[in-house]
């Protein structure tokens, strides 16, 4: 059987944070592409776009755009794909969507290719890339999951701005230049830009990311929660999450604190089996002051783990410190990932 | 009994960033002082202090410095303590030590008043001030311990740079200017003066607080395990903790988790509960974003607390955000709190 050659990729939210990590991405990668459309808002279509060395013009997204597209990156708000990924769909194209629009949908695979790359094969057009905070705990803890078994997750998480958008980084910069020069300066976009007040990020931390649910979690904590769940396909997991907003620009990290099935297991079992486990990177080496940093992932594809130690009480309980570029493993290159894993599963037409 | 009108108290460490809050506490609570005696290393002596109107020129601590001394509050390292805090006590002075110097020794009481002022009764001399990052979690933890029992403890931190002194903020200033004016830097202090690395700590997250102990865990991280066990009374109590450096200067946050003893407790009989402990101020009301950050609590002698939620699978589980300032409770609050709870109690001859 022949291969096709190149593909017909549509990016939608081009001009955003994750679009460009997402062209970035698709260039590094070397991804076959037979023709690139890239799409965005009326707001910023126009926008000259560099793409391996040729220039594109970002035009808005409509219905119309997504004719003969083969794969539709999505990460332009869920409004957007939950009007624009099913006439996509209906055009022919696989959607991977990076937005929480379909996430939780059953009939939407919610895919980390490390984790669960064959729920793939059960898609119906449209392919969810999970929360940025919730990815990068999967890849760590699956393989322990599959090795020693998993009970109880409870993670504490230290998120970056860029989590908010651009827009974010830009207040935390400004807000950070204004403190420095004893300036006065008016939060606008933190924790939540649609939520009615905004408190300042720079030298501070904020225990709220997305809104608050009724049951006094927030939407990122459950997103954490139920989508982790789902990838894993353990809808009885325990699991727990407290999210909170650093003054950051890149890098998640998250404080992990599991419970195995099995008795026995080693600090050093985990350490040898993160050691070789696909998109892990174990940076754990006391001694030498070797733990994951923020500052240290941003721009690499990968989930760096380290300080994983054996709880001084609970014979099953593990802490671990998680580290990635939410950017990256968190939304681009998970997308673009998915994509590679849909091309080399045959499953574009 | 005719009450002695004004102690003569001493402050070891008298320039330093908890011992500046010292002196400003005990002008704040207008702290019953008949004289005042100022301390500090051979390199500080000579420096000028103004406290309560009056000029004081700081003097060399020695065994000597302490003739006479009702109340010494010792904040200037624990090889200082070690050395001269014995000498004080040979000499009559009742020591509040905010060093980690004694704080595991069982003749010396380990005392947040909120939670066993009654431990002060069986003082030898000394008494202990527990490490920062703990205390803030007991006050907040004890009243719940009290009603419900507590028989689990997970904690991450998101501690700030003045816990590691007056040339960590320094060193956060600098490099945050650094990184904005994009010019060079080289991390200096951070994460631990005395360790072999350092590193960059501004718009990052450093898992590292103090030297590493041979079960992989900081020792931060084990003063708050051991600490939270000698202040409960409670050595069986099973407690964890991951402990982090942030890019705040003032100001320690943490996401606690904990289990009690008692079934069918709620999140509203928690609430409840802390609203009216001592030391806490309840800030809790997420459909009115109301909850604790660092950047509110700075200059504050309570403990915040809110993000009180029931854990969704654990029937017994919590979890809670607590907020407090470290350089106050966490340090000169807390010691001049013991002072006062001496007096209180008769204990300062």
């Amino acid at each position: 059987m022949e291969q096709k050659k190149g593909f017909h990729v549509a990016v939608v939210g081009a001009t955003g944070a994750v679009g460009q990590q997402m062209l970035k991405t698709l260039e590094d990668r070397q991804f076959p592409i037979g023709k690139l459309t890239l799409l965005s808002s009326a707001r910023s279509a126009g926008t000259k776009v560099q793409v391996n060395g040729a220039e594109y013009t970002v035009q808005e997204a409509k219905p119309e755009s997504f004719e003969g597209v083969d794969i539709a990156l999505f990460s332009a708000g869920g409004s957007v794909s939950k009007e624009l990924a099913p006439e996509a769909v209906k055009r022919g194209a696989i959607c991977v969507d990076n937005t929480s629009a379909f996430r939780m949908d059953e009939n939407v695979p919610l895919v980390v290719p490390e984790v669960n790359e064959n729920d793939l094969l059960n898609h119906n057009g449209i392919i969810a890339n999970p929360n940025c905070s919730t990815i990068q705990m999967v890849v760590a803890l699956e393989p322990i999951r599959q090795k020693y078994g998993l009970n109880k997750v409870i993670v504490s998480t230290y998120q970056a701005v860029s989590g908010s958008g651009a827009v974010a980084v830009e207040e935390l910069n400004e807000q950070t230049k204004a403190i420095i020069n004893n300036e006065e300066f008016e939060p606008k976009i933190l924790p939540v830009k649609g939520d009615k007040k905004h408190y300042q990020i720079a030298f501070n931390a904020i225990p709220q990311i997305d809104l608050f649910q009724e049951n006094g979690f927030t939407y990122e904590e459950m997103k954490m929660i139920n989508e982790t769940k789902k990838i894993m396909h353990r809808p009885e997991l325990s699991v727990a999450a407290t999210c909170v907003r650093l003054p950051v620009a890149v890098g998640h990290s998250e404080s992990v604190f599991i419970e195995v099935d099995t008795e026995g297991v080693t600090a050093a079992d985990l350490k040898e089996l993160l050691k070789d486990a696909p998109g892990v990177v174990l940076q754990d080496d006391p001694e030498n002051q070797v733990y994951p940093m923020p500052a240290d992932c941003v721009g690499k594809n990968d989930v760096f783990v380290g300080r994983i130690r054996k709880d001084l009480h609970d014979e099953k309980g593990f802490h671990l410190w998680v580290v990635s570029d939410n950017l990256l493993k968190g939304a681009a290159w998970n997308s673009v990932q998915i994509a590679e894993s849909l091309i080399k599963l045959g499953l574009v037409k």
